[in-house]
């Protein structure tokens, strides 16, 4: 088994994973990585941790969770219409199996392909499985997509279809069931979520100030721009778009799983209508978007006849 | 119990955690954190990862693991003389218990305020007990103590004393011993490492290029140097520094845990003998700083009399 150094050497400050952008003056191996912003941006960050047990199971596929793992933290840079510039590693390990490094590395690095961002640092320590990283990105002076950026008027917008991802939980918890079309696309959306990156960006550029990714539900994300914009909203329910496969798999939970189903990694975002009418169709073309609702002034958050809507979105601790 | 939002808002973005220096744009609360760096300076950023029953016992008082924490990641700031910002925090805890929390919030609040940075966001997830943190730091744009940057003939300089913390790592392991005034130094030194923070910052003024922070033992850490800079060294192994507390406590093995002990955070650095004599009172100024070798062309670690040192700091995995 290799030793702690020699691991990061071989798996980690690899070909796959340490080509660095020009912003990069100092990646892994070093006591820090040092990064020289261009001018006129600003270091976007955020740190998001995965356990086994909790979320994945200890026996999945590494290079699944290598990619979910990053995929779900760069979605956060998606949200508020950064572009992603590198990423930091802490990995939790109860032991050094090669085979597992292997394909976790290469699943790492896939991803990290993907999206254009480099490993520049971290920490490989012994201990119960678990994975935290952190993505760095870069947002131009003055603007962000924020939680607290919804104003009163503008339409509530998602990307993608929602639901998906809970639905292929539930399917999960019965693994004896045939893996039919429809439930194989539904597992992808769970265990390959795609950070809405190029929408985020595009969402800035035309002047969007307000984004969520919906990690935990659509009420509950919501919830969250809500309450830091202080105002409400009116949720139409019979526009959230659904996918086909989550109406053919679970026809009588698709809209339970829409509302609160977490794990999607889709936007929800808001936008004056004007700004909407004259964008949708560049928008759309990186990922079909659905204005779902509009923010109102009054708090809350109702369906269209102003029944009130609750979120059962998942918190870890919540009810211990 | 509280909630995963709750808790967030009760211990993490308060008052003694969440007052930003300038530089910060947003901190706890949305999807990302945002810095707008000074003019000139650099982002310089390290990431550790502190794991129940591996790095500290799970029964630790949490606000010593707390404080621990944050001086040990800082600690990597100062190894390469940069000015700390703020940081992130990955928590990944059994149970949500109050009490636990409460003193876990203090003591990082407490070792926060001594170096003047804030939380600004991180993850809060159900999990084993373990605390990743990421520490950002400025550092002035060209400038930094980088582990590649000695040269033949600097001076091998390190800070404080060395082999105390191990020494309080052995008393740890006999729990009867009596708790005498020696005793309690090294266990203060290991429960509350000091980053050299001040001395880093001064090292890179005074146009040094070189350091590492000595978490693995001298041998490995100068090691890294060493193989960084392509060179070699020999050290005086009579020059080392070694408090009264490790030679009344462990008088036989005080030079071994000087060599090969980790846990210290002082700082090991390179620095031209004219630099050194020029500037050696103002440095010590902020910590007793003593040459105890010089760096050769001829690659190896060897004592005055040129016999090799072969490092036997801590690794993780290795001889499994």
């Amino acid at each position: 088994m290799p030793g702690e150094f020699e691991l990061i050497r071989r798996y980690f400050d690899c070909a796959g994973l340490n080509q660095h952008s020009p912003s990069v003056v100092l990646g892994i191996g070093d006591d820090c990585a040092i990064l020289d912003l261009p001018a006129e941006q600003r270091l976007c960050f955020s740190m998001d941790s995965l356990v086994a047990g909790v979320h994945f199971p200890a026996a999945a596929d590494p290079a699944l969770i290598a990619r979910r793992a990053l995929a779900v933290n760069l979605s956060d840079l998606a949200a508020m219409g950064a572009s992603p510039l590198c990423f930091t590693l802490g990995l939790t390990l109860p032991e050094a199996s090669d085979e597992w490094l292997q394909a976790f590395s290469a699943g790492l690095a896939a991803e990290a392909a993907a999206h254009g961002v480099s490993l520049v640092g971290g920490d490989t320590t012994l201990g119960p499985l678990s994975i935290t990283l952190q993505v760095q990105g870069l947002l131009p002076r003055g603007g962000a997509l924020r939680r607290d950026g919804a104003r009163e008027g503008e339409l509530v917008i998602v990307s993608g279809t929602l639901g998906d991802a809970a639905a292929a939980l539930d399917l999960l918890e019965q693994p004896a069931a045939a893996l039919t079309p429809n439930r194989q696309q539904l597992l992808e959306r769970y265990y390959r979520p795609q950070p809405r990156l190029e929408l985020g960006q595009a969402l800035l550029k035309i002047g969007a100030g307000c984004a969520i990714d919906i990690s935990d539900g659509l009420l509950a994300d919501l919830g969250h721009i809500l309450e830091r914009s202080c105002v409400g909203a009116r949720i139409d329910l019979g526009a959230l778009p659904l996918s086909a496969a989550l109406r053919a798999e679970c026809p009588e939970r698709a809209l339970e799983r829409a509302l609160n189903g977490g794990d999607d990694y889709e936007l929800c975002f808001t936008l004056a209508e004007p700004l909407w009418q004259q964008h949708r169709e560049s928008l759309c073309a990186w990922v079909a978007c659905t204005p779902i609702g509009r923010i109102g002034r009054a708090p809350g958050l109702t369906d269209a006849q102003g029944a009130p809507l609750v979120a059962s979105g998942y918190q870890h601790f919540r009810g211990e």
